[in-house]
């Protein structure tokens, strides 16, 4: 690797600014360069990923003959993805270039960065390296999937392991789940800096600052590219302190101390549920936790030594009932008002053993995911109706995001000092925010590039460009089955969901035409007594229809088609409505 | 009137605090108070409306034989009213009460507060009355739905009409459109005043602050019930000034005097249009409108006389092109991110005469109403990936919120100083943070009531109570056809969007059984290729569940049963999904 930093280092000596467009491999008319010693090939960086936010799920670095992908994330579907359960990344251009992949590194252990695993790795056999935590919120994914052949290796903060040509050094960063790296990841042509989600924590919980010095160290020899998380480029300033989130947290529960007390967070945010468990104990509550991935999450981390549990303080959710509501404190699922979750069924008044009153103060330490607003706020509504107080971030700090603000940013351009650099982990609005800051920490605007899914950037330590677009897209997961974005099945539930569907059975003889009136059957499309109005009325439209049919012929395609539109044009005239209008021919 | 006034004044000489829960008429055994003097019956203020805010879209005041309405609003669907164009009050109540119906009261003219009135006024008859630009409106309503016959009475600020018992003034203020009023209404028992939805703006740019000494007039002769605009009660502080505005988009125009600039704003801000027009004319800048509302609102309020439009400077979409860029200004509708509003459709490529590139400066003069925050992030997104460079509020004060901050709030309060307080126009959230503002300036909380819908407040100068629940809920508007909230349409159309459906054929005869083996059609529910995998097992399991059916004795039922409980079941098992099974049994 000596050799590597070194014929990095001397890059440095060269003015920053410049930008030669050469392509000195791959491409047999390029000429020698003069600045450019020894031939080598372009570093490829590949985007893959299909909706929302940039650069998030799945990152790929390609050098030659060498990949490695850095996270293998899921995403959410969006409201026009009726049905759909989840969404992965198309992986065909891993797939076409399968024997090159050296392993996976994972940042950290959050859905949209580990939720696509257990997919991809059905298709592509490479290592996969992450925080113990990581892998172990790998593994469960696994076992729900059933897939318990499938392993994964262990990696520390500062350790360094080589795959193919690169080398990979593991950086301990803070973020809203514990175990998150960035990631240094030396390469033939230079070193390129992944910071992974993340922020600055002066103050953390439980573990240690960001690892600084380590970031310093690589940009002193210096850095080629910075890949730096987007999510909150748009805001000022710094982010808040998980300190500071203990600090108004355990204010909160001295203020309430007469209250029953429950916590809606991320189950992910292990820190601040060490906390959060911590203040419960000080103040003599015991914990109950509620909601399965709250569970599932304690489980985990405890066992993987994230998390101190004190087993003598936490009871399960059927034991409430022994304790008065000034000595507990539940901890529950629900933070972003999920349909199912604990918090919301509480507010429902379907949760089996808690009942909401006027006695409980609900801390919401979290804040509502960008399209999440409406449920959050419908949540609160429910919980105040009850007559519970509930208390949010924003009035009090009981939220600290993981994403660093713009100062934060600055702060890590300040010390990575990259030549390139590329905005990843965010909507475009956020990438476009952060060229900004990059510029005004003296990045050239031609060293930028705002990646878009599917982009293929190639680099050198001359070089870097948009070279190519590869494969990319989503894969829609809808129950067992794998979709296409562009699929009939979306379209064909969007027609149903508005407006429901009409049959029209019709019994057609080849000699003596219609035999009996058509029979209709709907579905999600009339009201009561509706249909008394018009039904008889659209049997003769189609009757008339058929009229001009070549039934001897069997030609159904053009009977089906008239009824179609025929019964279309009839209904939205009627009753301003577009059912999907399937003909059933029944021949006898 | 001075009687009722008189009557009034000398209840303020009472101890406000002391509550008596006496109901001194409609109740036989009833008992003399001696402290009220003679026996008066109780007010009635009941709350009409569906879903999310309360007390916004309706409003029924009562005593004895008379009632008044105030507003007659729509509500938007929500996410789950699959395929629902608009929501409106149940009117049940009114329909019992339909002889009593002295008039309808309309404070401005946003769809929430005048979007019911033509599906009202086809079942009620009684007049109408408004300011000149909310009467425009209305009458543009009625010409949509073809109730040309529909008539609309136009009052002016500080005009008194009298309806039945009451007698109403009405109070010009501030609002995000032009026109609004607030209301003084006298009745038997006292004033109520309803501030409508309001803002304060001491530096509006098109009409007067809102009429200060009318509220304080009222406030020191005495107001038994306030009900307040609640929307923006958590928010600390004052509001903007559509004068800060102002000075801001000025400014903008300065500073992006080579490029083409965009405003996206609420048609209905009359003021706001008006504003930047004049803007873009002292800038030199011909204005093109684009949005259908657009248009509409400002013919008809230059027509009534709100917006004064200098013709010659007003340009058609078309002939954009014959300008430069630094020589228009489009005002366009879209600023929620609408499906199919003219912004959004620019940022798809999708606008005729309209290319949105890097000159385009675009300028959200609005805010994302709850619930579109998503939507507004992807058009934003969508149009920063076309070059353009986007100006949201908050980073700059391109708008002002027509709602009153806390501190107006109070401002209020000290105003009118009421007995009673009612917190409307809010979700339950903003309710709540309204009644502490309430308890801060003084109320005393018992004389303060949350609204829900459906809740019939009973009150006279010395009683304040929930008395009853009146019969209300939601309307659903689908396309021509009126719906029930709970109706079986809305659930199928559910299940429909989130798996599709199966059609299964049954060929039956009675004496031989079924006859061939079972036909499938599905829609919405298949990938492609995926059926082949199981539809020839998928035929056997309901051919083995129709075994055991009594055939011959028709016993369709249960075959009908047996086959979408079998078929059910295989296909979640299969492929984890529950399409809706429609079986079709074919005797023949």
């Amino acid at each position: 690797m000596e050799e590597i930093i070194n014929e990095f280092t001397d890059i440095q000596n060269n003015d920053l600014n410049e930008i030669k467009e050469i392509e000195l491999e791959n491409s047999k008319d390029s000429k020698n360069n003069s600045k450019s010693s020894k031939k080598i090939a372009n570093l490829r960086v590949s985007f893959l990923g299909g909706i929302g936010e940039v650069g998030k799920n799945m990152t790929v670095i390609e050098y030659l003959n060498d990949i490695i992908v850095v996270d293998a994330g899921l995403m959410f579907p969006t409201d026009d993805m009726l049905g759909i359960d989840l969404v992965v990344p198309d992986i065909t251009y891993l797939k076409e270039n399968k024997e090159k992949i050296r392993g996976f590194v994972i940042t950290h252990g959050h859905e949209d960065h580990i939720g696509g695993l257990p997919y991809v790795l059905n298709e592509i056999s490479a290592p996969v390296y992450g925080s113990k935590l990581t892998c172990a919120l790998i593994h469960k994914k696994f076992e729900e999937h059933k897939k318990i052949s499938f392993k994964t290796n262990v990696v520390k903060p500062n350790q360094k392991i080589k795959l193919g040509v690169f080398e990979i050094e593991f950086i301990h960063t803070n973020h809203s789940i514990a175990g998150a790296f960035a990631l240094a990841i030396k390469t033939p042509v230079g070193v390129i800096m992944h910071t992974g989600d993340y922020h600055i924590d002066l103050t953390p919980v439980n573990g240690e600052v960001i690892d600084f010095a380590k970031f310093a160290e690589y940009g002193n020899r210096g850095v080629l590219l910075l890949m730096q998380d987007s999510t909150n480029a748009e805001r000022p300033g710094m982010s808040v302190s998980e300190k500071t989130v203990a600090v108004t947290i355990n204010r909160l529960f001295d203020e309430h101390k007469d209250s029953r007390i429950i916590v809606a967070t991320f189950a992910s945010n292990v820190n601040r549920l060490q906390e959060i468990m911590n203040i419960a104990e000080k103040h003599n509550r015991k914990v109950a936790f509620t909601g399965r991935s709250m569970i599932n999450m304690t489980d985990i981390a405890s066992k993987v030594g994230g998390m101190s549990i004190n087993k003598n303080n936490i009871i399960d959710i059927d034991k409430l009932k022994n304790y008065k509501d000034n000595e507990v404190c539940i901890i529950s699922t629900g933070s972003q008002g999920e349909a199912m979750s604990a918090l919301v069924r509480m507010a429902n008044g379907d949760f089996k053993g808690i009942e909401i009153g006027e006695n409980d103060r609900i801390i919401f330490s979290s804040s509502p995911i960008p399209g999440n607003e409406k449920s959050v706020s419908n949540l609160i509504n429910k919980l105040l109706l009850r007559g519970a107080k509930v208390i949010c971030n924003g009035l009090e700090a009981v939220h600290a995001s993981g994403h660093a603000y713009r100062d934060e940013l600055k702060i890590m351009f300040a010390l990575v000092k990259p030549k390139y650099f590329i905005p990843v982990h965010g909507e475009v609005k956020h990438l476009m925010a952060h060229q900004e800051v990059a510029e005004s920490m003296g990045i050239d605007r031609h060293n930028i590039i705002i990646p878009m899914n599917g982009m293929r950037v190639d680099l050198n330590r001359n070089y870097f460009k948009v070279a190519a677009t590869v494969p990319f897209g989503s894969r829609l997961i809808d129950g067992a089955g794998i979709g296409e974005l562009d699929s009939n099945v979306l379209r064909e539930r969007k027609q149903l969901s508005e407006d429901g569907l009409c049959i029209v059975m019709l019994s057609v003889n080849t000699k003596l035409g219609i035999l009996n009136k058509p029979e209709i059957v709907s579905r999600g499309f009339t009201y009561v007594g509706e249909a008394l109005s018009w039904l008889e009325e659209a049997k003769s439209v189609i009757l008339d229809s058929a009229q001009d049919v070549d039934l001897k012929g069997r030609d159904y395609q053009t009977l089906k088609m008239n009824v179609r539109k025929s019964l279309t044009n009839f209904l939205f005239k009627k009753l301003k409505r577009k059912p999907m209008i399937i003909p059933i021919i029944v021949e006898s």
